[in-house]
């Protein structure tokens, strides 16, 4: 997380701009958390260009909560498409058959999760009431470097996306999207906010069984204070928001700016991998992820050594994931620029010592 | 809150023991959180006395997320039981009826919540799934002194109470209790923590549409990690539960010395109410709450105008709730004796000023 977020929250947390509470005291319905959850709300729109026949919710339940609430809200209880990337939309899909039919679409699972679908090859339903993707894998490490264009398609259903991990790293194109959904705690602020992001015609069509604090028209209509929300994670995500709408690069600002510093990030890395014979990542580089970068010692019987040797540089959490296999860099927004720097630069040094 | 537990998260807001991270920056599957979680899983098993065959689960929805939980994975889709006492219970009742048949057993409506039923005279099903009961009703000031035996009641079902809203005030008595539920919002952390404690043998019975972020026993299975759970919420109430368990007054310790302190704050209050022909309480001494006071003046038109002094005078958040009206106390844990005496000694000052 940003270092100048944490250290506002800890200067405020006695009290919040002279009221005499910290945001933890707060009751959610007056007017000093409304005064937050207003502006949290409003910064997220100008930041992701939400347009305004969306609706920001702010949930509980993250982005596992939301592959039942998703369905349960969307599906009518009829059919559902779902293109398979990798773990998080697999699973995505298996919860989904609680409550429709979960058709799949397509799949990379041949390919070892390493490349998206082509588009054109998805066996879209003629009557989906939505189809699903996962735009970031953070597992396998792959990406939609643009969203479908469903329409072109032949689908006439809504785009589902779980932005969980990638969110607020690039722009969103909302003319391709009817629900967006994302756990805030990659890029966001911390777990247990759960940001949904859903078109106005989409809501007033939940199952019976919908629970109503998951109900969308029902959060919706209560302005996310239907029942009492993660008030802390709403005020960090709105600190967060603040942050991000200050970064610039160049000429560019807020999201366009965290998008170009993340394409450099991920340049210097994939760029240091490709040139090595010691490492190598398998993604296709037509879909690699800008967060998240597996990667693998060519020598796996030195991964011990070179995870040990990166913890005592400082350089943490790198082990990839077991379903899986080798390291794995993440390099969320809050990641600068000299931390994949200090990364390489520990990986051009381990392969040297032991070439 | 309590401020030792504020500063606490303040001044370790960036680096936690030494860790070079702050809480909201941890992994929720490293070594670090790990820690924080099962010390605070251990801290309240021992301040509420729960015994080894209840699960302590950290969850997300608060409680009428859990007016959805409890049923689907309680109610196997039969009958449940509900005991309407106020606002919260008639909320918990209405939506039980998404999944299963929810009898109405009990109800004070005719009395307008001012007194609880006489559980002689429950209408207990035979073959009740659960019985639901909240064991404090904050809207209407309400509170049961000892649980229910349903057992001598001739009920085999377990008792679910809501606690939300007097967690850690008094003791449990779990020979009583199935599942005990609550929001942490009141006494035990923020928003976004929902604590469930539930007996070995009601898990594994969830309805087929129970999402399994939600279903128990998958929860129960991962340690509340199935899903990201809300890990700032989990290290706050870990904080408060230590603060709990240092408390003292006189022999007495965690929550008995809190009790005790709940029942000489609530005695301060009421007997003043009750003393004096200004203010009015109407709940059956029998079973008002200790934590949530709910007043009238005599003459309603010196309302505003007790509102307006109270908050010159630093007292805020008095006014009753707008569907019982008048006035309202909430006198968690974390509010000391001397707020009471500063609310008596106000209240005093009104009353005197206005004869």
């Amino acid at each position: 997380m940003p270092e100048a977020v944490l250290q506002r929250a800890a200067a405020e947390m006695l009290d919040w701009h002279g009221s005499g509470m910290g945001v933890m005291e707060m009751s959610h319905r007056g007017k000093e958390f409304g005064a937050i959850c207003t502006q949290a709300e409003a910064d997220i729109r100008e930041l992701l260009a939400v347009p305004s026949q969306f609706h920001i919710l702010f949930m509980q339940g993250g982005g596992l909560g939301e592959n039942a609430i998703v369905p349960m809200n969307l599906s009518r209880g009829t059919r559902a498409d779902f293109v398979l990337t990798g773990s998080w939309s697999i699973k995505s899909h298996k919860e989904a058959q609680r409550y429709c039919e979960a058709k799949v679409v397509a799949s990379n699972a041949a390919d070892g999760h390493t490349r998206l679908p082509d588009p054109a090859g998805w066996q879209l339903s003629a009557d989906a009431s939505y189809v699903h993707v996962c735009t970031n894998e953070t597992i396998n490490g792959i990406e939609f470097q643009q969203l479908p264009d469903l329409a072109a398609l032949g689908s006439k259903a809504p785009l589902v996306i779980d932005f969980s991990s990638h969110v607020a790293s690039r722009p969103v194109d909302w003319s391709r999207v009817g629900l967006a959904f994302g756990g805030a705690q990659k890029n966001l602020g911390p777990a247990g906010l759960t940001i949904v992001i859903v078109r106005d015609d989409l809501l007033g069509h939940a199952l019976q069984i919908c629970p109503s604090a998951f109900n969308y028209k029902t959060v919706a209509d209560n302005q996310s204070m239907y029942n009492t929300p993660p008030t802390w994670g709403i005020y960090i995500a709105g600190l967060t928001f603040q942050w991000l709408r200050e970064q610039q690069e160049g000429e560019l600002r807020g999201v366009a700016a965290m998008e170009a510093r993340n394409i450099a990030k991920a340049r210097l890395l994939y760029d240091f991998i490709d040139g090595s014979d010691f490492y190598a990542n398998k993604v296709d580089p037509g879909c690699r992820s800008r967060m998240n970068v597996p990667f693998f010692l060519a020598d796996e019987s030195r991964n011990e050594a070179f995870l040990a040797g990166a913890r005592e540089a400082g350089l943490l959490q790198l082990k990839g994931h077991k379903s899986v296999g080798g390291m794995r860099a993440s390099i969320y927004n809050a990641m600068p620029l000299g931390g994949v720097q200090a990364l390489v630069a520990y990986m051009r040094e381990f392969e040297r010592s032991r070439a």
